[in-house]
């Protein structure tokens, strides 16, 4: 299924083949929520700006329109009409970020729907089911993601219970792919590895979950609250337990310098929703660095945001008209800057892989780390 | 310029020739005020949805980003990336609607700025510097829209000094045309023939602009307070008095059924908000009637919006979709409802303009009046 094409020091040049088509890695996946990709970016859009996988959200999505409508949809493939790849998060990062008056048992968490208050109860069973009837090609075993800094001990205890729900999550998605009604029988389960920013629950857990020999691994709980230099350190310590032949996956990360020093570690999947979130406020990312572009300096400048892009509004469209856009609060401001980072990010995963076919990737990283994070 | 091809009736089917090619009609021009479709839209989608003709508002546009600056970038054509014809308005309709302190003298209008307040003076010579800074292919006369009913004293005084504005507009026009700095120097000014609903003064007012042998008229002040049959009836009795050669420009009108109405009696140009305005609510134009994408009867109904229909939306998204979209609160909701709407009305011009060709229009119009106004 996931096959290692090519090395270059740690970085991994890979394919990840599935039902929905074939992912070339390393690849950045584009965060459409609620099934659709907030600035009113289409399906037809994604394809244009190079997107090869789609993340939607299982807690928003159980909540609105609720899975079950999906699943009398024919699953979410073709209820937002999407024929490539789709993973979906398993809720347990909503669960522990959004909803309120958690209450976590053994047996999973009751909470508060963060829209209308009423109660929920979800467990590792619940989730796999709910990601059932949305048919990912993709679903994630339901975790708590404990923020950073948090206790050693509750962290230790936190990662046991997620890898007892790990274990549940097998067991329920192996029933679920046999039954009638389930529409993707081949659905994927990633486990999760957690541990906080302890190397040695880190380590522990994922030696643990590698056993499960499971299709996809993530390292979850990052980019919760540590620095990044905490971050690195936990791939670092924690990469050499996950299985070399399964695709690695770093939830929830990150800017462009933060996926080139993942990459060189040794990850395969991101995803994130800076890229389009930045995008909706107008920060754009170029290859040049990042830009603003509510500043007055572009008030009258024809050029488009990067003269050398090539995504459907820097063909079209000058930095000049997208400022006036957003001044006047008009939503295509938001959609043509959404366009941009989208395609951005996914033809900076392009270049990555070229730069690891090619053996040449230590100069890649060298040459962009410090220049995609710069402000122009 | 204008070249009536086939008349079945006194419907006519034209083709208006200009700088930035040529217009079938009738024709029903897309609104984008401040030089974007509202709902996300890109000119790149307007071409999608078989846009003829983008109108764009000088009130607004004078306001954000000002002219000054569209000028400055070469015109709305190249602000906006736009190739096609595109009509401004005079700014007229939006001081006397929407500004507020206004203050009306022979020389012009004093009004208040919406957005900050700050106090601007516009009469006909300023309504035309600001059309020509924004290179439009057709400019508005700058004119008073009085709205109905007023009384007859009133709109009598005013249109008379709206036919003496007229007089200024075109000298203006005449005078920027031949400047260096102007970006387009065929910019085309039509007349706005006002009256209310009396038809002496309707009538009398027509006369006399007819007599400045301009390039197109437009019937203004109306579609504000009377009912349709009034205004069915100023069409009535004051096209007759309008030049045969010239394009007649209905402005600010209007639904399926009022454009097949006002063709009927001898109307070429349209434009209004509805259709965009009205989908991003969920309201759409169907062939079959209109709908409410909001209705829960929608909640899983695999169909497109309309079956048959070719617009980008119908192509690929399902009722359920579109209605989880605005439940959701997704932009994309929006967009979606705007390009099919746009796309209805762009083709029930070009139905309208084969049934004109074909000899058929009494029988299209019996067969459509009442049904496309029925709500499904």
């Amino acid at each position: 299924m996931f096959k290692i094409l090519h090395t270059n020091g740690k970085a991994r040049r890979g394919e990840f083949r599935t039902v929905h088509g074939v992912v070339q890695t390393p690849v950045f996946q584009n965060v459409g929520t609620l099934a659709a990709i907030k600035g009113a970016v289409s399906t037809n859009d994604l394809k244009e700006v190079g997107c090869q996988i789609e993340l939607s959200n299982t807690y928003h999505l159980h909540l609105r329109p609720g899975d079950e409508i999906v699943h009398k949809m024919g699953g979410l493939h073709r209820f937002m009409n999407w024929d490539r790849p789709i993973l979906t998060d398993s809720g347990g990062f909503q669960v522990f970020s959004l909803a309120g008056l958690r209450k976590i048992t053994e047996e999973g968490v009751s909470f508060s729907s963060h829209i209308d208050g009423h109660r929920i109860f979800m467990g590792p069973e619940e989730s796999m089911q709910i990601q059932s009837n949305l048919a990912s090609t993709i679903a994630m075993a339901f975790d708590e993601c404990v923020e950073n800094p948090s206790p050693y001990e509750y962290v230790k205890n936190s990662a046991e219970r997620t890898y007892r729900w790990l274990v549940r999550c097998k067991e329920e998605m192996t029933r679920l792919n046999k039954l009638d009604r389930t529409i993707n029988k081949k659905q994927l389960l990633f486990g999760i590895n957690q541990g906080g920013v302890f190397d040695d629950v880190r380590i522990d857990n994922m030696k643990k979950i590698a056993k499960l020999d499971l299709p996809g691994y993530a390292i979850g709980g990052l980019a919760v609250g540590e620095t990044h230099e905490e971050m690195y350190h936990i791939l670092d310590i924690v990469l050499p337990y996950a299985p070399e032949d399964r695709p690695r996956y770093l939830m929830g990360v990150g800017t462009p310098s933060n996926i080139i020093e993942s990459v060189a570690r040794g990850i395969d999947f991101f995803d994130c929703v800076m890229a389009s979130r930045n995008a909706r406020h107008g920060f754009i990312f170029t290859r040049n660095g990042t830009m603003n572009m509510m500043n007055q300096k572009y008030e009258t400048d024809s050029l488009p945001i990067d003269p050398e892009c090539g995504c459907p509004t820097c063909r079209s469209y000058s930095r000049a008209y997208i400022r006036h856009l957003f001044k006047a609060k008009e939503m295509l401001a938001m959609r043509l800057c959404v366009l941009h980072n989208l395609y951005f990010f996914n033809h900076l995963m392009e270049d990555i892989r070229a730069a690891i076919e090619e053996d040449r990737f230590e100069r890649f990283r060298a040459d962009n780390v410090i220049k995609l994070a710069k402000r122009i």
